[in-house]
């Protein structure tokens, strides 16, 4: 997806504003994230044209425009909702009281590794193609990312926290750096289980990551 | 950049083939190799268009196809050059005898830190670069980009294999295993570094990767 503003020349292929109704509205406008989403987690925004996303959800290019003022604004929705997304998709797992914190974490790996296979290592992360391609990206989205992975670092850190308090990691162990890399290394064994089309890199960063924490 | 064939219609900008002689061949040849790996540094196939490598080298359409038989070639080839490039430089430091085994991977990733620095960490590494964009790219690349990743992880595993027949790390330590981890790390760092335009994620991941060798 290029993030150049729409050509002036663009013809829409219906006449007309979309359904004025506010459900009307907000279904096309749910179409199209989601539409965005499921094509984001498996391509980069530049390998991404517009058209695929709204052929897709069969939306003309006038309307999209009327949901989004821009490529970017739209970018900046897709990084916001699957960050939602997977921000409860953590707290599922990490808030689990039921058991042990680090376990919690375990149980949110070994979830997103189902989760690759089931899409046979198409989908990735949305965050991490994006950020992958920072060079090309607008200021603004890069930060929106920077901060979606700070985010999701206070959720592990916290996970993290809990079991330092019970004393399963040492009591000196720097919570936010151990979460930190998790994040830098989780995007690395995502990118490499797309490439082999295979879980094995998840396992190999995760089972080092934990046998690395301080004890 | 799309790996389409190019349209029957393009013009090139001179008509006829380029010098036949051997060096203008080799020398249009190495341009159009230097600034595609340039650019891909920095960005992914699917966000450079082939027309930005030809007009950074002056080199018109018409001759691209003299050189290469199609983007998809011109892709593999670029991979190739930069894996070559990548395994040197790693055997400049991983065979250097005058350090231990385990500074000299810490001398590869000082060097490698400095470099992202001097440019701006805008250029990350190539491959990786590529391995994001699996869903995008021929399977031939795919295939390739897999095995340069197995090429660079014999040459750390065999520096791993240094340390550990010199005592620094376990007599058990899987160092094929331990080798494959740093890569997968490696490249989850190198985009952060990239997003944060700082060194900090590379200092995070591979502070973390040193501790945890098992000793």
């Amino acid at each position: 997806m290029d993030l150049q503003p729409p050509a002036s020349t663009a013809t829409p292929r219906r006449r007309g504003r979309p359904p004025k109704s506010a459900n009307g509205f907000s279904e096309t406008r749910e179409a199209l994230l989601r539409a965005g989403v499921e094509v984001l987690t498996e391509k980069g925004f530049s390998a991404t044209g517009i058209d695929q996303i709204l052929s897709r959800v069969g939306v003309p290019k006038g309307s999209f425009y009327h949901f989004f003022n821009s490529k970017e604004a739209f970018g900046a929705a897709l990084i916001e909702r699957y960050a939602g997304y997977f921000a409860r998709k953590l707290d599922r797992f990490l808030l689990d009281e039921s058991q042990p914190p680090l376990q919690r974490l375990r149980n949110f790996v070994a979830d997103a590794a189902d989760g690759m296979a089931r899409f046979e290592f198409r989908r990735g992360c949305l965050v991490g193609n994006l950020g992958q391609e920072t060079a090309s990206l607008p200021d603004a989205l890069r930060l929106q990312l920077s901060a979606v992975f700070a985010d999701w670092e206070s959720h592990v850190a916290a996970c993290l926290e809990a079991a330092r308090a019970g004393g399963a990691i040492a009591a000196d162990a720097d919570c936010q750096r151990l979460a930190n890399c998790f994040w830098i290394g989780w995007e690395g064994a995502v990118l490499r289980a797309k490439l082999e089309a295979s879980n094995r890199p998840l396992e190999v960063f995760t089972d080092f990551f934990f046998a690395g924490l301080p004890r």
